[in-house]
């Protein structure tokens, strides 16, 4: 087999290891901890299936690619909750440094075709960008509400909290937005999100 | 919220149950048994990585979207392994009911899309679907190949078993029907797939 293709094989065996990267997120049915593929996974498909609400019109392979490498530099960097202070501090250096070793295993034009839409997801400035952000927080919303909010509870989230991250998903979707807030209002009710 | 928008995120949140279906493949690094979410997750990075090697011009978001909605069925159906020959006689009928129970959560226009193209994908005749059945082999072979064959002994497979499964990848891809002969025949000669 060629060079090229040896190293597409290199990069595809690597990023079987974001398998093994677990989020604070649980399964629907309280279930176990949540890992990167797998929320990759459900953030491209709930974006092919939720794309009518985009507010602007996106180039939905795009939106899809966007969330399935989203967290690849997640192998090396691990995973750093979304209300976890100290460890948001130290992200972007731990996630650039995991960005260039892991895109390096390709090709040149695909390590930059990859990071570039890494990048731009980072950047959250493109329509598709917004909308894959907008995917990256309705997701494991709806597996929090449908565990009525115990990721909440073990970490002592407030809604102010909560609502801080997810006005990202305005940038990406109106409609989307309105329904994450009836969900976290909904769960302020029902006692499972403090004020 | 309204019905259309109900269902779908009602869909969004059915899907989640495939995270709990594992397959008979393990993770590299001798890891735990997959599960399908992961699977479909590497699948579609894999269909966009290894795109040019497509014997025909695909539509890449078609066949992500194939990879990444091709085992829905088996959160009703379970996971059928590619050599249990009698679980291979029931996987249609079980299958053809879980398809339409899945998808019926879905707003009708969005039930007719998602069972279209995962027939699309059962009868391998389209370009798109020949090539993600390629990466619906490819993606275990890698795994299996990096633990030394591991799966194949634990089931006693034969290289003939496994050659009759991988044809398929030629109708997807001749290159990569290539590199999936060297990776059988290399691991004849290591002892991990007998003859």
């Amino acid at each position: 087999m060629d060079e090229r293709m040896r190293r597409q094989l290199s990069f595809a065996l690597e990023i079987d290891k974001e398998k093994n990267v677990f989020r604070q997120t649980h399964l629907s049915g309280h279930g176990r901890r949540e890992n990167d593929a797998e929320h990759a996974w459900h953030m491209a498909i709930m974006a092919y299936l939720l794309k009518e609400y985009a507010n602007e019109k996106v180039d939905i392979a795009k939106v899809m690619l966007m969330c399935l490498i989203h967290d690849i530099v997640e192998i090396d960097a691990g995973d750093t909750y979304a209300y976890d202070e100290e460890g948001l501090k130290t992200q972007k250096a731990r996630e650039d440094a995991a960005k260039e070793r892991i895109f390096s295993l390709l090709p040149q034009d695909q390590k930059e075709e990859f990071i570039s839409l890494f990048d731009e997801f980072e950047e959250c400035r493109s329509a598709e960008a917004k909308f894959a952000h907008a995917m990256d927080n309705l997701q494991p919303l709806l597996l929090n509400d449908s565990n009525e909010g115990s990721d909440w509870k073990e970490h002592g989230v407030s809604s102010r909290t909560v609502y801080g991250r997810q006005r990202m998903t305005r940038l990406g979707s109106e409609e989307l937005f309105m329904v994450t807030d009836q969900i976290i209002q909904n769960n302020i009710k029902k006692g499972n999100l403090p004020e």
